[in-house]
């Protein structure tokens, strides 16, 4: 089945490119949510995409048991998973073990049956953080897009709105 | 006519790459600043690309009244604005309504009779920024380049130099 | 003969994507390492990428000399150099001249018989560094790519681990 990531830009139009490839798959979609309403800001944005949605969508929110969601929701409709970037910021803050999550995940995702489509950040493209914990999360996330991105049948990089296929 | 937004980080020849685009255009090029010399930097940056420019080109400095400016230049020669990100940080700055701003522009550009190359920036491929400030900024980015590039007939990512087709 | 520049974000895939362009190429791969294990995190860095090549490199330290190492080892093997961005740091940080650096290298890279493969790094889509170094820093690494990406005969943008051909 397709496994699709979608990486970009912060306000790139990830989300949305997301939900137009979901919807190109028949029956309900669902939507896996890493994010928690923690402060006003995520709640609001949270919100505009619930809003843009529309209310036919089943929604899950999963800040860590990402792997355990996909595997209980497989078989059904396509699953919308926005996004891996706060997943693993989630997974870091819990003190789990991220790099081995992630190489579960490529596992389980090797073997679903319905689609699941993944948006990702980009956030390795500026000048070296200056503190330490910045930097080892950007090359945790560098490493976990090439992993997920090594197992998706399509990987799409967007650009002011615009999708560029990487794979 | 021609819409043309080229987007890209900083000195990556998103400028130049612009410069090409323009001259394609037959008639005399017009140039429109979005940024003011009010520093050292900024003032020695600007001429510099005044210089690569030459002298054929008329100039015009426009910081806050970008869409005045393309209506009233409109049905002469190509028009360069370089570069949006300046323009949206003019408008904060001046406490403008930056989303209308950047609504009103994609209607005039849809109207335009003469080419406009739009130079913009990426500036959400790094980490998180720390202050509200900067991530508001890059939020508002974001939604500017998408808003834009949706009614622009091309659009193109430099990257060393080297452009990309986006649309 | 061959010259290649990868270029990408931080672990975006850039060094794995270069070993496989080197090995492509027959006879003995030349590894020359910019970076000097001045600290715990370089080191740990330099040791990874060490095992992943395995042991038939030829490995040389070259932290300021590189157009001065590529001339001596041209008409041998294919080399590999890693990185330009942290060459283009150590250059700064001994108060060379990095733009006659950068052009020399130019220069050399256009005579040489045996391919080169460098990496380099995107550093210029975030947001403006709060700090003028930092600025400087991003400038010349935006020079620095253009400069060389235009006399390089292939160049890649590596996200997520894949290669998007820029030229």
């Amino acid at each position: 089945m397709a496994i699709i990531l979608i990486t970009g830009g912060a306000r790139s139009g990830k989300s949305r490119r997301a939900e137009v490839r979901v919807c190109a798959f028949s029956g309900q979609p669902f939507y896996i949510a890493t994010a928690e309403a923690l402060d006003k800001e995520m709640g609001e944005r949270i919100a505009r995409h619930r809003a843009r949605r529309g209310k036919e969508w089943i929604e899950r929110e999963v800040p860590l048991d990402l792997v355990q969601a996909l595997v209980e929701t497989d078989g059904r409709g396509a699953r919308l998973v926005d996004c891996l970037t706060l997943w693993l910021s989630n997974l870091l803050h819990a003190e789990r073990n991220w790099l081995q999550e992630a190489s579960l995940l490529a596992d389980v995702l090797a073997r679903q049956r319905s689609p699941v489509i993944m948006v990702t950040n980009e956030v390795g493209l500026g000048i070296v953080p200056d503190n330490a914990l910045a930097r080892a999360f950007r090359d945790a996330a560098g490493i976990l897009n090439q992993t997920i991105a090594s197992v998706a049948d399509e990987v799409e990089l967007v650009v002011a709105g615009l999708p560029m296929k990487l794979k």
